[in-house]
């Protein structure tokens, strides 16, 4: 690998800075891609499967700006950041089905998506974390069906939201400022879901976060020792073993890893050595789909309700270690029996020894149908 | 400060390897301590205010062995270790509070502590995340009384607690592979708490946990830059600030740091620049006994019901780093608003990257009750 030249690619074709006009419309090489704004300026972007989709449609709620006073401060003694967002406590909190957000706005009920119905939107969050110069965060609605999940999607659906967490990334790489793009859903109110309706969450970084800092440290030591990649090594020795491999594709390889963290963490990692989303190929994503969907499908299926989880996109950062990470997509599953959660408390959070409870290759057994 | 050379002391005397006779015991400054044998080998101890008790009693159930399978796995991605324990997966889970295996035994109800009173007992897990080579963690009981809890307790048996903590320390800085002694205690369900009786716990383990490293590493790059400590450095910024100060003693100051992660964080720090535990001088735990009492009181008050929180002791590591290190005992609080937790999800634990919807300042003035 040579030196950090490469930069964020992407399989559809690049599009300037948001317009305020509702009817600019983009196509991707899938999608129609139309950009409008929200009463309160905010940024509102359709993906549609499908072209010529009328997205005219106005915000008709008369939104109060809010005033975002989020603030990065650096903890001296761990040289990491905190982003201190005040304003945030007074975000929706779990509202009651007919009064959710992220509905496809109808008479009586105006939500954030001004249409009658969509595909996939992505739009800027009423209560960020980070905005203005400390970043952005965005929602991407999966699907205007509420009581849908990741899940439950169309193969076809969820290949367009990879489609979609491309684009973003290509586009957010580009913002001022940006050092990280991480997609990533949180699933269930165990975790601290607000919103029931089936999104992810997109959170531009004006700075490398410590997790995948502490992975670029690791990948950066390993190719300077070796010349090779940690994660092309560990996948490797993965597929030698054989015992926590949940699904084997032609580009992809799900397995529990050997020290995964989690009672059920899979980790999705396509075989060829590659950075980001946007640098997967129509055939990569196509099957990326199909076998998230059939791994989250798994998760499901462990325990009676839903499975809670974090599902997180490790890529690579916009401006370095480009050529030495690989992409990883990892689910962290919380649920380590029926009624019986794995909290992060005073080892994992404080101290951060993760303490696992379930030996992966028992986790991949059950995951896989075996016991 | 000098080379490496310092090593665990300890205000009280020492006691060597634990003995199997019930009616050993061992005085220490303010305590005696007595240790015994559970009915499975583990070891439990009792830490006595008043000399002279009967410590003869015996643990009548016949206890199977729990078979540890605790293993320590490498995750070449990160660099970090997992602990795997399989067998811990059936341990004791909100047992009805006659059940409760902290309370003292009486007839009828038999439980982990053999006598009908105590004052502190520590014992071993029998779940143990940790054990054998691989560590070792203990329970600490901070009283008999079932509905106590650590806020609830008169300053004097808070100063036991510190001193039960210090020797601890110490004994377990001298088994053999023991890197760092961490004490902690989880409080409320909210973070998992398994059992109500008040209650920490203590984990020896055989390196240094992921985020002590990290403070190890920045404490010693500061050092290295400036011949300082970053932890003294930090204190003398927070005093001249002012605004996040709770309390400022004779020997400790209590505040809401500057770059804070959780809703409500308070850490208490020695003003003196000391290692661990076992340094702190009578007087000082005398203090420290009140500040912390008073701390926990304001976090008890802020909403209805009990704060739930993480109380994380960051002392310096057994082997290395102990001229640097700087005495830390933080409380992470969980509840930002009455109903509303803090979570750990993608962002937090996905990411390491910790959003604080709470002003420190703001968090700061209304422990100090103005508003």
């Amino acid at each position: 690998m040579g030196p950090d030249q490469t930069s964020p690619t992407s399989q559809t074709s690049q599009t300037s800075s948001p317009t305020s006009s509702p009817t600019s419309s983009t196509n991707l090489a899938n999608l129609t891609k139309t950009a409008v704004k929200l009463s309160d300026g905010r940024e509102l972007i359709y993906y549609d499967e499908t072209p010529g989709q009328d997205r005219s449609a106005v915000d008709e709620r008369d939104l109060p700006i809010v005033s975002t006073s989020s603030e990065l401060r650096l903890d001296v003694l761990t040289g990491e950041i905190t982003a201190v967002a005040g304003h945030r406590q007074d975000r929706t909190f779990l509202p009651a089905a007919d009064q959710c957000p992220l509905d496809p706005s109808k008479p009586g009920h105006l939500t954030e998506i001004p249409a009658a119905e969509y595909d996939v939107v992505v739009f800027e969050n009423r209560f960020p974390s980070l905005a203005g110069a400390t970043g952005r965060c965005e929602v991407v609605a999966f699907s205007d069906e509420h009581a849908a999940s990741f899940g439950s999607l169309p193969p076809s659906r969820i290949r367009t939201i990879v489609d979609v967490w491309a684009d973003r990334t290509t586009e957010l790489s580009a913002h001022p400022g940006i050092e990280y793009v991480y997609c990533f859903e949180n699933r269930g109110v165990e975790v601290g879901v607000t919103l029931h309706h089936p999104h992810g969450q997109i959170y531009a970084f004006p700075f490398i976060p410590p997790r995948m800092q502490k992975m670029l440290d690791v990948a950066t030591t390993y190719h300077q020792d070796t010349g090779g990649c940690v994660a092309c090594a560990a996948l490797a020795a993965e597929k030698e073993d054989g015992s926590r491999i949940i699904t084997a594709g032609d580009h992809f390889t799900a397995y529990v890893p050997y020290a995964g963290r989690w009672p059920f963490q899979v980790d999705i990692v396509p075989n060829r050595h590659l950075p980001d989303i946007p640098s997967l190929t129509p055939a990569e994503r196509t099957e990326l789909a199909t076998i998230a969907k059939d791994c989250v499908q798994r998760l499901d299926a462990l325990f009676d309700g839903p499975m809670p989880y974090i599902g997180a996109w490790y890529q690579a950062p916009v401006n370095t270690g480009r050529d030495i990470w690989h992409l990883r997509w990892q689910f962290a599953a919380f649920r380590r029996a029926p009624g019986k959660l794995k909290y992060l408390a005073g080892t994992e959070s404080g101290a951060g020894a993760f303490m696992n409870d379930i030996r992966p290759e028992r986790a991949a057994a059950m995951l896989r149908g075996e016991e």
